[in-house]
């Protein structure tokens, strides 16, 4: 049984309960016997003791080669270091677009639903929310237009481009692409967190959004390698033109102390270098496939009058539940059973969805997926045949 | 010859010249060896996956407990770890004060000079700075209250209350008392900075600033492992009433992701608790007390004109150029004799130092320190017998 005890940040998953809102790979895909070995290589009695002194603004040049290469070879394009920089985790970095590219206006424009914690992020900077309704295609940009064009003008739009959270569902290419003209005519940025874009199940996910830009300075995509390496390294990167990471790189953290997390980056780097962080996403994408595989093939089994997209990608799993049944009520009656998810209600900025819950299949292994698909269900078949004692 | 080439943050050192404004420990001063032991034991392939998963908000208990222990015998004092969370930079800390503390009014009152890049920190987070002015026994409490009877209110007061960068003077305790005092009458935050306080020369300094909150709930001190074990790392801590810390943990970016740096925090937590952070420490304040000793030995002996206080501890001297000699000007002189200070204008609110310079003496070593002190003697002489050409 997969179990996770003790303090953890966006809760803990103890004994005999499947805590299907976690949105963390499991305990077994952290490849502590990878990043040990990095570290052993880079960290070493003998080793320059300047790795332990301040970094430089734009992370180590040896690092956003690699990094240059790891990403070109990723999405199969071609960008350079001059386009990338290290960063934090993703929170630290929306915080800071915030700083940069929030103060005209104090708004941001996002999907709704979006992350669950994107809110408290931008609001801790002081910086209000209006959210965009999703489709299939991702945010819905007519929607978008017509905000906008209503007057209300954000300093930036955010958003999760490639299999996002919660709905997994990816931007189409016409769409990013009026993003980005939206963007250019109207005067704000776009941040786009791409955490997934490598987790895809079939085709690759289109390059990252930041690719797009293409000389317009519009666009900034912010990653990380929490989802793809281990969430407490709180080390990631940044996309942009050029003239964008030298903005960014001016930020007073960033210049006092230089690229945020310098001795992990380093670590990080000899796995780019090595070609073995590549290999070890290649085998997490198998095996968020075949989670993602059994999930979906209980649910149609078990439960096939349910709505959901087929994620190509990602950790989540987006359903809409049968008429009726709100999500936060249900929830009470899952964890009875020991099992839990997110309620549509906790991604949305509208608090209107709690018709909706949130699966994460990055978590548990496939038979515990499948038994939980099967606690679900007879969740589910209890409230409808029992409702009105619910 | 101390030197240090490449592209690091606040400019590199190289062979042949002489960098007085460097605020960083010396290449040979960063413990690597230290620090890679402690990697090697908290990071091996037998060693706990989670290490790598999302950590907590305040940091992981037993690292909490090992920095209560390490403040608390490093200060005499005795402070439990609900009193303390894991962190960043001090950098980070003070950006994230400004997020939680500073969007009511927008503005920090800070000692002015002070340390040069706070105020871009500051900026960044859309924040306006006062200064108010210093003396020998630090932040003038008197030209604060006068600044505030005015009707200037502070979000918070900004203070180096220990070892102050750049002027090495360290505030009172009659002032500390006043300070919270006045943050408790006017309804403004107190952030202390506090890198300095274990790198004493003779007596302790005085316990950190949030020691003495008693509840008041009105005092934050923001430390960091930068001087005292490696500026690259970016981790440190946050000492302040648990309600304090609870409203920090809080922050968008820390509940999405936890405390800010667990990986590294968790390498450090190892060097905490076997005591060798201590025994570097005690080494470290040796080894800067001799270099500050060498410095003002020469000092004194080639310019007993110049005027500077001694520092009890730290990393600076904060000297007052004879009348008449511009800083920025006779920098350039200077360069041409391949050393380098920082002008007291770039520690400077009101843009009025240019008669005061800061000198490091944390990066080189005796004999070098000795010798650049006889070229600044030249450099100064020249400028007396020449000004009218210069």
């Amino acid at each position: 049984m997969t179990s996770q005890t003790g303090p953890f940040i966006q809760s803990a998953a103890p004994d005999g309960f499947t805590n299907l809102a976690l949105g963390q790979p499991s305990p077994r895909l952290l490849p502590m016997e990878l990043f040990a070995g990095a570290a052993a290589e880079r960290l070493h009695p003998g080793a320059d003791p300047l790795v332990l002194q301040y970094g430089t603004r734009t992370g180590e040049m040896g690092f956003r080669q690699a990094l240059a290469d790891f990403v070109s070879q990723g999405h199969g394009i071609d960008i350079g270091s001059e386009q990338l920089m290290a960063a934090g985790s993703i929170s630290l970095s929306l915080n800071m677009m915030c700083d940069l590219f929030g103060r005209r206006r104090g708004l941001v424009i996002s999907e709704d639903p979006t992350y669950f914690l994107a809110r408290n992020i931008f609001e801790s900077s002081g910086m209000d929310v209006v959210g965009v309704p999703v489709d299939h295609e991702g945010m819905i940009i007519d929607e978008l237009e017509r905000i906008i064009a209503s007057g209300i003008r954000p300093d930036f739009v955010y958003t999760i481009p490639s299999f996002h959270n919660p709905t997994s569902v990816t931007l189409s290419n016409a769409r990013r692409e009026r993003l980005v003209a939206l963007a250019l005519r109207y005067d704000f940025m776009v941040v786009a967190d791409e955490p997934y874009n490598l987790l895809y199940f079939g085709n690759r996910a289109p390059a990252p959004l930041a690719t797009l830009d293409d000389g317009r300075e519009r666009v900034i995509s912010v990653s990380s390698f929490s989802k793809i390496l281990g969430p407490g390294l709180r080390a990631g990167w940044i996309q942009a033109a050029p003239s964008l990471i030298e903005r960014i790189a001016d930020h007073g953290v960033i210049s006092s102390g230089g690229a945020l997390n310098p001795v992990i980056t380093h670590i990080v780097g000899a796995l780019l270098e090595n070609g073995s962080l590549a290999t070890h996403i290649a085998a997490l994408r198998n095996t968020f496939q075949a989670r993602k595989d059994a999930l979906v093939t209980a649910l149609d089994r078990d439960l096939p009058t349910l709505k959901f997209h087929d994620p190509a990608g990602g950790y989540f799993l987006w359903i809409k539940l049968p008429e009726g049944i709100p999500a936060s009520r249900l929830l009470t009656h899952a964890r009875r059973r020991d099992i839990s998810f997110m309620p549509g209600s906790s991604c949305a900025l509208s608090a209107e969805l709690d018709d909706h819950i949130r699966l994460s299949f990055a978590f548990y292994e496939e038979a515990e997926l499948t038994a939980a698909a099967a606690v679900l269900t007879a969740v589910i078949g209890d409230w409808e045949r029992n409702q009105t004692n619910y």
